[in-house]
């Protein structure tokens, strides 16, 4: 079977497609969304089950195999990563600095950009509201993705990374996010020290 | 340049070769020993400089970069990381456990196998006190491996990584680190309830 095989039919013709990641130390989510246009479009999503592997190097190497393996699969033009800044304690920081930085190397080792979010950002961006509950964040997926409901539900644990692939798609068509000057207006209003007011 | 032209003189002949590394956000060490019989060798040591590039990413994908390039140089059969396990607060917790994790992605996806130590550990194994000093471990390193000094207090941060590797080498030389038994009274201390006392 070569690399094409496996492509879904939806990928081609995607002006951009973005892999959304959930690192977790127990299970990890990803999901892939195409960008037609201004439309996103949900291509694939799930979990890596990490809670049957006892060895904490082989939950690394599972994170490292599979994500590199999604990321060869879907050619993503960016990563973007739901990372929280704030955790219970420097024990499970530690571990999920290790498993995001599994995931990162294996975006890096293809050139991969990589954009992270606090999971309150994408709830924000989402929803509308920073302290929404996954089943909000679910619910609007729905919506927005136009997905079935039933195809999302057994995989809860994957809508987080939809999210950041989703609200990193919202946060790059924002026009600070762009490099250069959209219009004079918009140059004018970045630069008021180049303006000679008469 | 072949990968061959590239590999010390030392290394060939070695019974095995064991990659240490200390990773930090700033500067990350790395120390390559072989072992020849039961001899202890320095081959290769250094420092990666990150403190000079601004991006997160781009210091992530540099390690990951630089330790593939050394594994793939050294074909080493083991590393062993300095990990510490406390830090100062969760940020920097983080941020050291992206570092861990982007330099065990690097073994890992040569199937290299990974083993960790604390600081306290490394010191211990070298010096046989577990607060020596940085220069202390130095000095020992100087005599055990029988290098000149000249050629180590320049690279003062790579003597933590050298010292993980040392480090390993002994605790994999006790005899509790082997698969099997190394003899009946070993076998009868590992095994107490597969001895019928009569």
């Amino acid at each position: 079977m070569t690399l094409n095989d496996n492509i879904e039919p939806t990928v081609k013709g995607a002006d951009r497609i973005i892999i959304g990641i959930d690192p977790g130390t127990n299970i990890m989510g990803y999901g892939i969304l195409g960008i037609y246009g201004k439309k996103p479009v949900m291509i694939a999503m799930g979990i890596i089950e990490l809670n049957k592997i006892g060895d904490h190097y082989m939950r690394l190497a599972r994170i490292y195999e599979r994500i590199l393996m999604l990321v060869e699969q879907y050619c993503p033009d960016e990563m973007a990563i739901e990372a929280p800044f704030f955790g219970k304690n420097v024990q499970s920081m530690l571990k999920l600095g290790r498993a995001q930085g599994v995931a990162m190397a294996a975006a890096l080792a293809r050139q991969v950009p990589i954009a992270e979010y606090e999971p309150r950002k994408i709830k924000q961006a989402i929803t509308g509201t920073g302290s929404a509950s996954k089943e909000q964040v679910c619910e609007m997926l729905v919506r927005i993705l136009n997905i079935p409901r039933e195809s999302l539900l057994p995989k809860l644990d994957a809508t987080d990374a939809l999210g950041a692939a989703l609200c990193h798609f919202y946060e790059s068509a924002k026009p600070e996010f762009a490099k250069g000057p959209k219009s004079w207006k918009d140059f004018i209003a970045r630069n008021p020290d180049k303006v000679h007011r008469l």
